[in-house]
């Protein structure tokens, strides 16, 4: 049994430490919004982000990140991709010892092009950062409160501090498998945000699953083409925190960016959208990033290119997926080879 | 302008046909019913397969082998697995001149465990056949009938044929494009049926989007572990007629392979299930072949064998679902990194 603190209590802060909860550890739950806190502790309920699911009574809420740190070697990040370096600069004040930081959030960040643990690393001073791991997946939060079977990558530089988190989260439900590969984990998992946005537009037009299927298809050779060249295995590219997260985010209701794709593809403006949403909507900031990632290293990547003139430059949707659809190409094989010679 | 044959006038057959005369060809549509075959002389309707969609002028009906193949050095093979061998020994009696023949059926014949392109061989005398083309790929035929936007791969041992055929049937909304491996094709077509059944058991069972993931995603793996043994380029597995076909066929509501599942999950008894469909499932019959395939190849493929003892030894299909899940690898690049070893 030990102590940890899950920081974010959002739906997947908050899934997370029901499943660290259900393995009998102690979790204290930071947010910062004081409601949300009070009620999480008075109800046992997060109504917001996860209703109708009781927390186990082992989750305690805390709206003040100083007390919520007190007693915790491992830390559980659960913000929002654009909040990291604020927490993370506030919680470097509050600590004496060294803590291994779990990170569970999906993005890149736009202009630096830094992947969520070099932040981590950018931010901490090393004598307080024990290990970074990432934790990844197919894995709807809904879904893991309610306990139904999911499974999810833990990586990280250090295998040690990997297979630890895995042997902190592993339950009959929740089942973690390790990968080595924390540059391909974290690039598949921030990137299948941009692609689900854009099945969403599909779907949002009318386009049907064949066409949802073969942007599916184009979307993980273009981010294993990118993730490959900036270091990532092509192969983690197939497992669960490549195809596995972006065939649960682009096909399932509960995803957000989908839901996000599908009002643009509507003829919502993005400002709506997101005014809507009332959550984070990850990919859009990430489409951003994903553009300049492909300049940068030099890689076709049509769909992201395309989803960011959407996003902002003020494309059509339908006239950026008929382009995509339409393009010349016509041997299949190039794409994917493309991304071997990579390696 | 070319005079092209269909045969099989089921919903694939006639949705090709839709697409051939689309692009201005004089197209046979051949059915062994004479009356769906009258039905579709005379209202321009094919009510059961493709409810509501009219036939374009160009597509006459027969159903007389004999009558429907004079004139064509084309023709498309649109009838199920089972009866391929019946129809091409008919066929082999009744033309004097070479064809071309363009598969589109999804399957492996159990015990013999030849790929449809090898069937052909076969059965018709090698004077009497010029190419064989597969064409595969996410394409629901309601979708393809209603002129969706919709992709597949056109291959052949003879590029020229693929590229014959490519031209044939591209168009603005039908978008071929070409792969010159043929045994990758076909092995994804086939086998991607085993995993959508499975896909379907667990829907039925109430387990959700994070548990079909899953299931997904090591059914690509093991699909492509099998093909690559077989001779297949491991990179075809991540294009339209692997990662492609699969999640169309997994997700989508059109899918019977995914229907049958899921009635399976439900309780039905498989006799019960396949008389409720009323149309055939080719899964059933290739998950026989595929663990056969296993077997053969000694190649590990737990949902193709699981799934096998559900239809065929009485398994039941929650514990076989559970088992599956509760696997001990803890390694997810074992799985994966096995598939680039067999290259």
């Amino acid at each position: 049994m030990e102590q940890i603190t899950v920081l974010g209590a959002g739906s997947w802060g908050t899934a997370l430490a029901i499943v660290l909860a259900d393995n009998g550890h102690n979790v204290k739950l930071w947010g910062h919004r004081a409601d949300l806190i009070k009620e999480i502790n008075e109800t046992r309920k997060n109504e917001k982000y996860l209703p109708g699911v009781e927390l186990p009574n082992n989750v305690v809420g805390f709206s003040s990140l100083e007390e919520s740190v007190v007693g915790a070697h491992t830390m559980v990040l659960a913000v929002p991709t654009k909040a990291i370096r604020d927490v993370l600069r506030d919680l470097s004040k509050m600590i004496q010892e060294s803590i291994t930081i779990v990170h569970v959030s999906k993005g890149i960040e736009p202009d630096t092009l830094l992947r969520i643990s070099e932040i981590i690393e950018e931010e901490m001073p090393s004598h307080l950062l024990r290990d970074v791991v990432v934790l990844s997946g197919p894995s709807h939060a809904e879904e893991v409160s309610k306990r139904h079977i999911t499974t999810v990558t833990s990586s990280s530089k250090n295998m040690a501090a990997a297979e630890y988190i895995q042997d902190l989260f592993n339950n009959q439900h929740f089942r973690v498998y390790t990968n080595p590969d924390i540059i391909g984990v974290e690039i598949g998992g921030a990137l299948k945000n941009i692609i689900a946005l854009a099945a969403g537009i599909t779907d949002g037009l009318g386009y049907g699953d064949n066409a949802k299927a073969a942007l599916i298809t184009r979307g993980l050779a273009e981010i294993a083409r990118l993730g490959s060249k900036m270091g990532g295995n092509p192969l983690t590219f197939s497992g669960l925190t490549g195809i596995g997260d972006l065939i649960v985010t682009c096909t399932s209701v509960h995803s957000r960016n989908w839901r996000a794709g599908n009002l643009l593809g509507k003829g919502q403006k993005l400002e709506e959208v997101l005014e809507n949403m009332g959550m984070v909507v990850e990919g859009v900031r990430t489409t951003k990033a994903g553009a300049q990632l492909a300049h940068k290293y030099d890689v076709k990547m049509p769909i992201t290119e395309a989803l960011n003139d959407v996003l902002f430059n003020g494309k059509s949707p339908k006239v950026a997926v008929d382009t995509l659809m339409a393009r010349g190409k016509t041997h299949e094989m190039e794409d994917l080879v493309n991304i071997m010679e990579n390696r």
